[in-house]
């Protein structure tokens, strides 16, 4: 799918934070990239970029990125951006995109994949376009000062503007064309107004210009401070989404690991780097348990229950900046497992130390295993309950280090061994008696 | 894929083993019950069987079979089936299979799934019919004096016989036929002769019947009590063909468990319940080893290795008997992790009951988290080594079993845990570094 982004302008009203509106990073990322990797999520794979202002610096971030995404992007200079509408900028890609349909965004617009999903399911008119639509009124990302509104009637658009004072929904500035874009934009052209959304009205006046909704998705127009700082705040708040997330997770681990990650997104630190990091803190966790003091117990319980905290943002700059990979989920499940065993054997020797019973080994060895055996059994009891719709188990990894943390803290880790041995070998059998058909 | 079986024959020659020759017991599985579980796995999914003698009981487990099989099994009495030969009973079934293709096999022939891929693959000629056929002549499953051979041009079958002097191969029984067979069976029984392979020569004559080679695949006929003999080996023999085993599997294990399987098949003993009792041994093994003598410690060793090759048994059981599942394979895995553990433990107490030394608990630790960790990261290591043809890592637990009897056997047990814990916590990180792209 073929796919063409406005990337001329100067956001003169950005100004102080980048110099090229399209390279402005929003959590570590330039807006365009955003763009370009959000539209090949769904499935776009083939970029036209009109560039303008600082073109050049764009042309080059977006060479690195098309190797990335090992993905075309051409781009194509609007050398007279400084003077002209957005109109023209599309003109200028007219040869590039003459035989086919082809998406149309602007490249300081964010908006999740499904938008476009959605754009796509639906056939495109004649000779004509789809824009996504959104018609929730109370959007508190939509800048109404700003936002192009639009009027329809039965699923097309009638009006298109910025002033309009009746209407239904908001341009997304998220579209769907055939090359008859290209005709109507010197129509209106021919009438005075170069811009985009006058070339749309030229269609909606043949009945030529749809609209779809998109309701209750995510998008912004990032066109001001204001709206940058709000659209920060909506990736951070769409990192609370994740369905698995346990108790702890969800009111202690995730609210901080979302602040922490807002800092670590705009370094270079890595989701791998991360990971490791955490990692090491609960293996000095681990090691300060095992020094039998009651003060280097709690530090070890804080430094346990931090690394469960830190070890949220690999998944959160993982998803920030598109550095997802099987890979990387895979490597921080691994450290996970030796964490836990570290931790537990950690509260183990603690124990023995001071007890000076050998029996505590016993304990510990059942509380190992226990969780090893939770995991191990765990993506075949999650996929089966996921096609049964049960639930799932709800003593996760962030219950175990945060009822550590409460043993280190209270000073009671042989309950908290017992508790751990015995909870999650009874789970593990459990899951094979539900699992046997 | 309709599927006509002709089970109607006494099976004299195998008169001791069983009333009904269909019915004659394979390693615990009827012979029909082979045949059709066979031929679904090829993707029939709709059966025809022509009874005769003990028809009724043939019907009764036929029955049990279509429900268990969710496939619908339908039997026709070819009520003279004492005085009249094998094409009488295809001409039983003729309005049940009229308007399509079918397979046709025989209730006592034994083959792999493989044949009948390969026969469905090739184009069945109009109006005709294609045999598979063996021209492996060196094949030590065939009977030579009781064996139908063929002659043939250009993979068009020209002769068909018992008797013939000259010929390219045998006769697997195994069929793919359009329903021309019905009156190419007529015309040879008005000539006198009433068998399919008449009617297969009839067809022959008018280049109707199609040769497609399947030597190299497993087929045999099972026709006197030498021929089941062979059968039985042949079955046995083919579990050893698993690419997966390790080297102690290989030389030792797998010929011990197969001798054990071979027995076990005949008895209603679940796959199941031997990972259970296999698993009940090593825990008895660690037990053992948790006493502190020699005695007890080599006890427990030599149950633990013969926990390891009674560990085959389950899944030779599973495929002799079409008792696999995916469920059994987990059910197995995990009860495996469970006993590596208690083993571990087991060795480490007997060290400390012998050194006194609470540093062999690290050790301990160290072999049973290196052993979960290697098993935890094996199916995403063993997929990617799958899709890059590299190989597998060779200490398995077979390996690590067999170490550990070793260990046992010498009073070895320290220098034992310190390897297992080098070996594969070092293990698990190399997978760490090998996958990261």
């Amino acid at each position: 799918m073929k796919c063409l982004i406005l990337a001329a302008g100067k956001g003169s009203r950005l100004r102080q934070q980048a110099e090229s509106k399209p390279l402005l990073p929003l959590l570590g990322v330039p807006l365009i990239v955003r763009t370009i990797r959000t539209a090949c999520k769904a499935g776009a794979d083939d970029f036209v970029v009109v560039t303008g202002h600082a073109g050049k610096r764009v042309d080059a971030e977006l060479e690195r990125l098309s190797n990335n995404l090992h993905c075309p992007i051409k781009t194509v200079q609007n050398t007279e951006w400084e003077t002209t509408e957005n109109g023209h900028s599309i003109l200028a890609a007219e040869t590039l995109l003459q035989d086919e349909n082809f998406l149309l965004l602007m490249a300081d617009h964010l908006f999740e994949p499904q938008i476009i999903r959605k754009l796509i399911t639906e056939p495109v008119p004649d000779n004509g376009l789809s824009l996504a639509v959104d018609q929730q009124f109370n959007n508190p990302l939509v800048d109404l000062e700003d936002v192009t509104k639009v009027r329809c009637a039965e699923g097309w658009i009638q009006v298109i503007g910025k002033n309009l004072e009746v209407y239904d929904g908001y341009d997304t500035g998220i579209f769907l064309c055939t090359p008859a874009l290209f005709d109507a934009i010197r129509t209106a052209s021919k009438k005075g107004d170069t811009r985009l959304s006058a070339a749309v009205l030229e269609l909606a006046q043949e009945r030529r210009a749809k609209a779809v909704d998109v309701s209750g998705c995510f998008w912004i127009d990032v066109d001001d401070k204001a709206a940058l700082e709000r659209a920060e705040q909506a990736l951070l708040h769409r990192l609370r989404g994740k369905v698995h997330d346990g108790p702890v997770s969800r009111w202690l681990n995730r609210p901080l690991s979302i602040r922490i990650s807002r800092y670590l997104a705009k370094t270079g630190v890595t989701p791998n780097q991360i990971s490791f990091f955490s990692f090491l803190l609960s293996v000095i966790g681990a090691l300060l348990f095992s020094l039998g003091s009651y003060p280097s117990l709690l530090l070890g319980g804080l430094l346990a229950q931090l690394a469960s905290i830190i070890d949220g943002c690999d998944g959160e700059i993982a998803r920030l900046k598109y550095q997802s990979s099987a890979y990387g989920g895979w490597f921080d499940a691994v450290l996970d497992r030796y964490a836990d065993a570290f931790l537990l054997f950690g509260m183990t020797w603690y124990t023995w130390l001071n007890t000076a019973s050998a029996l505590v080994f016993v304990i510990g060895f059942f509380a190992l295993t226990g969780s090893f055996m939770v995991s191990y059994t765990a993506d075949k009891y999650d996929g089966l309950m996921r096609s049964r719709g049960g639930s799932r188990f709800r003593i996760g990894r962030d219950v175990r280090v945060f009822l550590i943390f409460l043993g280190a803290l209270f000073d009671q880790v042989l309950p908290v061994l017992v508790f751990i041995a015995v909870v999650m070998n009874m789970e593990t059998l459990r899951r094979l008696w539900v699992c046997r058909k």
